[in-house]
């Protein structure tokens, strides 16, 4: 049974029998009802309480929280108050941040909105970041752009339900470690250096007002905990939304993107790591890549039988590029009609005049300049394809070195959970056909979408969750990727198209006309 | 074994084998010192703390804490800082209100100071005080004296050692419920008025900051609870100090003053009451009684056979009035003499002379004009010595009404504790002539001084005795002294002296010549 962040109660009255303080009648009977060994209550609450309490003649509403040593006791309303009790779920992302407006009593969704991370405007990367990070002004300006930005995007997206900031009284943030720290303002220099070391891996819950945050003056903020500079909070928050954590069946969950992050296990344990996978999945390393947008083309089909290319691009308008779902369709398509060998080379025999070679690099011409938004060729180099299958090999050789290290191959797997909006994207019969991923039944594979957030939201939903967040943290072993012999030859292995061992992908058939 | 409050450690390095964070290796080698579940670190800590321990090269000191949760970090130092730690404890009179500078690292007291209530320009006693509280403004104006007056002496006391008010990081508060009430910014109003509910018992541990205290940003308050509005923090600190509540042997705990408070009990239970005994213990009912201070009168003596009076005067200045100890000394010695009769009236024919008829009323001159700092008679009247038996006979009745509740007479105990600085003036073989307290052997009693100040500053010395705060708050079973036909007959009979039943003081022997 979930128990609620909102707590109704009809207290029993004071009388010469029964002199219990008001905060201690509360705490009491929310003990009882919470099965809690205690239950924190701040100053500034205890100034309002009696007359809350006599004015609601002790029939109350009372907004809780968890931190790391128990519940707490944010608010107290009259029960017939008709006050709305909001909370916001965040996925703090690098590039992209996400809110979702959750109602506290009922957990029940609202709306949802997202921006731009404002640290953008500083660099791109986590990296450049974390650079800028290093005098004390600059980790500040750092910290406040993320913060003003979450502060003007909860008022909008409050406002957008006839709500105010002030309605909030909870929220979840789930971020990857650099993220998290920037945001709470925590020196991030030492992620980076080695040993790589964070300064907190469970940050806890704080005041929203101590983070800088306007919400409810008593608002409380959950930071999703991580495991290490490279294994943040983000997907821990995706792992909790997965539910693998409590499957009896050993399951795998994947996060598809310049790092790929990949967890195995089930209720009983798990093993998580974190490797390179390099920009190509994502569509950034690719000459015409990009991230997905309007005109960006995100599906790829080719007629085996008159080589004709089927493009798709976001809102249909005339294509100005590829992202990381266009880019493994393209490849896995080019592958199938045999325009690349197993090498990923060029088929000269089949591109025809599609081919063109610049500074001594083929290319393959995927628009015609008369199709194109910008008026010229948009085209895939060799060098292009030869990037992607260096990332698509690096993943498949993380998922292998991962089952390995606990006898299992990527075959034996039941369940495949493919995290981050970005996965949601791809094709898994093309991510199959080039052999990123293992060649299971399409029905093993589930997409999550943006897990980070929906964890987040899940914490709001249930506050059992809550916990499950640091079991979660704990019962993962993180295994460091030792780029050793053995991932050597797995690595060069799988560099070919689908794999050098065929047989473990026994659906992908080459059609040829 | 004590825990200190301030714990040196010096951490495994971090490397590529073992990657815990900064703030969670710290907690980890906490949690096995102290033996602990979890502990509580701050943000403004997890700020500073990359820092401090990578240039105490992981060597480091720990400022600790305790609040209702559990333990908490509030300062990490380099271990070969010689920055001094520092705590105060503070006894929250009504009307004085007392210091203790204790070095945190040890439990040693350094030096003490007190200062007079800055909220008597409000009104002496507290009923006053809290009308005056029953607006906003007052409320606020009331705490701001006393915040004021602890801030500076707070740190007129560090600077009397040469520290500052920043060395200060941890604080024991102890008073009764409506003061502290006061101080914290609660609104006091519920605590006088039927059913006489305080805001909160168990107030807990805050940031001194947010109490207006001025100390390290980072020190936290401890607040002694309360087991209603009128049994405080100060007596569970009493009780603390006095080491009832450890005993095998059942004991009493006697705080004496317009309020008699008194716990019985030991190790596994306590019974306490609490009873309006009159002002005139403390000799604030007399014509000519007053507090303790420069010429008043503190010691009398009569010697049996001339009847000449010995008297001393605090500094031995010229008498200007008399305390409660001085009162008690004086009507003790005017019955062993035979100038009261057992009902406390003036014998005529033994006090002779110094007998005189004011407005009906016979008044006994103890200072004759020509002795006295104001140049007229001090005499004491018979409305005062009536005041004094019925305070007495209160004080008395109370005694016997609590141990009866548990089958026992107050001739039983072995051991009875006379807490507050009042108490520890009063002559116990007076006490006993006039039947104030039972007729005990002398060892049995035993003065405790500020217990109140004791207990806080114990608090300080050993962080076990944070848990023993709550254990003795739990375990104590407070009395509602019902003035019901029994304690009416119980208090007829103490207003003799020393009692209708002399065999009650079998010590107590009338010395006529």
């Amino acid at each position: 049974m979930t128990i609620s962040w909102v707590q109704t109660l009809e207290l029993s009255l004071p009388s010469l029998n029964d002199n219990t303080a008001d905060a201690d009648r509360l705490i009491q009977a929310l003990k009882s009802r919470l099965g809690a060994d205690d239950i924190a209550m701040g100053l500034d609450l205890l100034k309002t309480l009696p007359d809350v309490m006599r004015n609601a003649n002790y029939h109350i509403r009372c907004v809780l929280y968890k931190d790391l040593s128990g519940w707490g006791i944010s608010s107290v309303l009259a029960a017939e108050d008709l006050i709305p009790v909001l909370s916001i779920a965040v996925d703090l992302g690098t590039t992209r941040v996400v809110l979702r407006l959750v109602d506290l009593s009922c957990g029940k969704s609202l709306a949802e909105s997202s921006f731009d991370n404002p640290q953008l405007v500083m660099g791109p990367d986590i990296l450049t970041r974390i650079h800028h990070a290093d005098s004390p002004e600059g980790q500040l300006h750092l910290q406040n752009l993320i913060v003003d930005g979450l502060n003007r995007f909860i008022a909008e997206l409050c406002a957008s339900c006839g709500f105010a900031s002030t309605d909030v009284y909870l929220m979840a943030i789930a971020g990857n470690t650099a993220m998290t720290h920037l945001f709470m303002g925590l020196n991030p220099r030492w992620i980076i250096r080695e040993p790589y070391i964070p300064v907190v891996n469970r940050p806890g819950t704080h005041l929203a007002s101590q983070l800088g945050l306007l919400a409810n003056p008593c608002a409380r903020v959950f930071v999703f905990p991580n495991i290490g500079s490279y294994f943040g909070g983000d997907l821990i928050a995706g792992i909790l939304y997965s539910g693998l954590n409590q499957r009896e069946e050993t399951a795998i969950l994947v996060d598809v993107g310049t790092n790929a992050e990949v967890v195995l296990g089930n209720k009983n344990w798990m093993i998580a790591c974190a490797g390179a996978a390099g920009p190509a999945l994502e569509g950034g390393a690719a000459r015409m890549g990009m991230m997905a947008g309007p005109g960006v083309i995100d599906r790829v089909a080719i007629d085996p039988d008159t080589l004709q290319m089927d493009i798709h691009t976001i809102e249909n308008l005339p294509p100005v590029g590829i992202c990381g779902s266009g880019l493994i369709d393209l490849a896995a398509h080019l592958f199938l009609c045999g325009m690349l060998d197993i090498r990923g080379k060029f088929v000269v025999s089949r591109c025809s005049n599609q081919l063109k070679e610049i500074d001594g690099i083929k290319h393959l011409v995927v628009v015609d300049q008369k199709d194109a938004a910008a008026g010229r060729n948009l085209s895939i180099s060799q060098a292009d394809i030869d990037s992607l299958i260096r990332s698509k090999a690096a993943m498949y050789t993380i998922l292998e070195t991962l089952t390995a290290s606990v006898e299992m191959a990527p075959r034996d797997l039941t369940r495949f959970y493919v995290a981050g909006t970005f996965g949601s994207f791809i094709n898994p019969i093309s991510a199959i056909a080039i052999g990123m991923i293992p060649d299971l039944p399409l029905n093993c594979y589930q997409t999550l979408g943006n897990s980070s957030l929906g964890g987040a939201a899940h914490i709001l939903e249930s506050s059992e969750l809550f916990e499950e967040m640091d079991r979660i943290r704990d019962s993962i072993t993180y295994l460091e990727l030792n780029v050793n012999q053995d991932f050597m030859n797995r690595f060069s292995a799988a560099k070919f198209l689908p794999h050098t061992d065929t047989s473990l992908f026994p659906s992908v058939k080459i059609k040829l006309t």
